[in-house]
């Protein structure tokens, strides 16, 4: 995305925030995020409680932006704030307020895996961005920091999507109806709807799996594809939980990527056995996740596709929680 | 769609209904509807208060059914009981409940254009069959109907769909999430949604109208698409207008089918300009919609187009309702 489209996808001049002195600081934490959602290729994101990264962000005395930490990445992310996606989307969005008279120290703990299809690059850039809006006491409406966010992901993966970024910096469930205009939705979804995720440790580049999915498609794959994500955003507001369930079906990109993500089916098959109101691959995977309508449900299906993937000497992590509402949040 | 596949859809047997006694009559009146609704190729579907077609049908001492009359047709449709939809699915209504004792006779009573793009079949096979429905006394929710009147679709365009159908035995705005299985959501609507409907008097049969649409499409038109339907589905839970304006274009479909209506790009600029929320196609066309806010933008709408088609020598009706909640109708 050119600068000059950032410009249209903010259109409303960001009020000059004056504050940010020598000294503040701040300790954010942004939520991963499960992109797609099976039937909502590229549209359709929602926000999780856990995991998620953090940011402690400190002015200091000398203008520019430096990366004096990051933890978590096992040295995979760079120091470079030229290279690093937190730092380059901070210091846009520095530029477009004209505040870029401010020294900042950034700290990034990364709390989350990379590359597992939860949207880890997209929780930092958002803990980073929520982090400066914070520490100038910008009152703009979080939407404004969305195009700013969507520069870090293009960096990160070539591709400036907003299904990750926009249910983290605005919690809950988020429908992209548009890329140009930008057009976001807020959705409801049923309190009680509780998401499992299991992330086998297996390496599925986000670049790659993009690559695999078709560009031609048949146009009957594409009606069941959009009935069925009118039924899972009928099935949001009717407060439906079986109706989401039914809805969630992809016959056109779980297919592919679920080759690149091991046992697949039989994980589904597991998950479903126990209770599982829908199952599939989160974003670009190799993470999956399963709705279920409580805790226990969510629990003992976590724990039981870890135990299949030790089997596989598959090495894993888990994460139960409902929807996260609230997005970023200040922890200090 | 074979029998078998018949009585799958409507799984749970029909209570034999005992009434219809020799002489009753009832006159029964059935909406036309608006399928596709832009984005929504395939899947979604509304009813409007007009036009609509008629049905009266007597109880007579003879089993079997006649067709006695046919009105507003010119002669086009079929008076064999064997040929003509309405009574088809009538016959298999009967089947299925056991009560091919009975003997009926029908009167169809054509109020609106024959191939216009505004089911024209399905409001003369709803009609018919909420008739037989009101007759026998049979209280199982209209949704038992639901696969009889896909048979009559079957029969008319070649092809068994839902989505003229299931709104005018429903009324409303109408999802077809899924045909197999049939998996069918009423969808809200802002009251004050108003629909302009114009018909040019050209011939754009339906089977036709389907050959054109490309089988093959492109993955980032569908991602477009589903974006927008969700949009729509999203606008219509929460009264937006103004989202289901924005939600409501089509790459797909439009684009093709538009070549056989005249003007077609001409009428939209105009009914947008008078301050329509959204125009497009009415099913396969020729007939096209716009929303609006308000009852005089509609028929400002519609009286520009009709002066712009006599310029063009080309005839035409109109209509302006609010969406039709109600559904079918008796009238007497």
């Amino acid at each position: 995305m050119e600068d000059n489209k950032l410009q249209e996808l903010a259109p409303t001049p960001l009020a000059p925030p004056s504050g940010g002195r020598e000294g503040d600081s701040v300790h954010v934490f942004a939520p991963a995020t499960v992109a797609n959602v099976v039937c909502g290729f590229d549209v359709l994101g929602f926000a999780v409680d856990e995991p998620g990264d953090e940011v402690i962000m400190r002015v200091t005395n000398k203008p520019g932006i430096t990366l004096s930490k990051i933890t978590g990445d096992d040295g995979r992310l760079p120091l470079d704030p030229a290279k690093n996606t937190v730092s380059v989307s901070v210091q846009h969005y520095l530029q477009s307020v004209g505040r870029t008279d401010i020294g900042l120290d950034i700290e990034l703990h990364k709390k989350m895996p990379i590359g597992s299809g939860l949207g880890s690059s997209s929780a930092s850039t958002v803990a980073g961005l929520f982090a400066i809006k914070t520490l100038l006491g910008d009152n703009a409406d979080p939407i404004k920091l969305l195009p700013f966010a969507m520069k870090g992901e293009e960096m990160a993966c070539g591709h400036g999507h907003a299904d990750n970024v926009a249910p983290a910096l605005f919690g809950g469930f988020v429908l992209i109806r548009s890329y140009e205009p930008l057009d976001v939705v807020r959705l409801p979804h049923p309190k009680d709807l509780w998401c499992a995720i299991v992330f086998p440790d297996v390496d599925v580049p986000t670049r790659e799996a993009r690559q695999i999915i078709r560009k031609n498609i048949q146009m009957k794959d594409a009606v069941t594809q959009w009935g069925n994500i009118a039924g899972l955003v009928s099935g949001l507001f009717m407060q439906d939980i079986d109706l989401i369930g039914r809805s969630m079906k992809d016959v056109l990109v779980e297919p592919v990527r679920s080759m690149l993500i091991p046992d697949f089916y039989k994980m589904r098959e597991m998950a479903m056995e126990l209770g599982a109101v829908s199952f599939g691959i989160s974003g670009s995977g190799p993470s999956v996740f399963a709705f279920t309508k409580d805790e226990a449900t969510a629990r003992a299906i976590t724990q039981k596709l870890q135990q299949h993937l030790t089997g596989l000497k598959i090495g894993s992590n888990s994460y139960v929680s409902t929807i996260n509402d609230a997005g970023p949040k200040v922890l200090g």
